[in-house]
């Protein structure tokens, strides 16, 4: 992904905005869906990137100070976003979510060559890794829609726990 | 996987056996580990394994009644378990649990001919294929830990939430 263009203080809070909007894609889609595996899976998903924002603020922070964090409201940065309007199908929005997934994997692993620091370096293919596990396991889960009728009605019996 | 010469009652109740032994080996490598999203991802595979023994055992009760399951302490399915040893290397616990989700994938698949009913075939399907999930989890994590030197030690300073 071409990100010689951008400075990095724009890089990273464009990111974080990212983050917190695939945190928001998958909680919304865990409210909505019955099948209580894939809700489960959503929140799973919505806890990572949770993670990952709270990553890049740290480092936002450790390189640019401890201000507050002005998230852009729009920017040229090439990472997508994904319209959950409840018009559309599940796998539709599944089926976005997963290319922004592999657009989040590009940008991490472009964005490490901006830092020199090796740690730096690792956290930030640590992060391109899951984000390529995000897709594969929303690839998955696509496939089970597909492949399975009413798909979103199973599981919802199993209460599990005492 | 050869299950013909066992009876599905048996085939069940080592199934169900298997899936709480494997929910414990996450379990207790989740209280092990540092690295916080290593922890809630194998906290995450335990908290899958708990549905499929819920599955499991409702799938046992509507065929043979609602009486008290006795697990088999010993049994001919080859359905493999993990030692969680604390001498031995994450790495190690980790390769064996992968092999466990592959076989327990080739066990539901198998499985899945026993029985008639499209919908219960359709269920150890998604099970199979939640299994081969869980595998390639697996196998990412064991990708990180052998390229990060200290893999363990990374995020354990997220504190994420308010």
């Amino acid at each position: 992904m071409e990100l010689e263009k951008f400075r990095i203080n724009e890089l990273l809070l464009v990111a974080i905005k990212s983050e917190i909007e695939s945190k928001d894609v998958y909680t919304t889609l865990a409210e909505r869906v019955k099948n209580s595996v894939l809700k489960e899976r959503l929140l799973f998903l919505a806890g990572e990137e949770e993670k990952h924002r709270a990553y890049l603020e740290s480092l936002y922070r450790q390189k640019f100070g401890d201000k507050e964090l002005k998230l852009p409201e729009k920017s040229d940065v090439p990472l997508p976003s994904v319209n959950t309007s409840e018009e559309r199908l599940l796998s539709e929005i599944i089926e976005d979510a997963m290319r922004i997934e592999l657009a989040a994997k590009d940008f991490y692993e472009s964005l490490k060559s901006r830092f020199e620091d090796s740690k730096i370096q690792a956290m930030l293919q640590i992060l391109a890794n899951m984000e390529l596990g995000h897709y594969e396991i929303l690839s998955r889960e696509l496939e089970n829609l597909k492949n399975f009728e009413n798909y979103d009605q199973y599981w919802p019996m199993m209460h599990v726990g005492p």
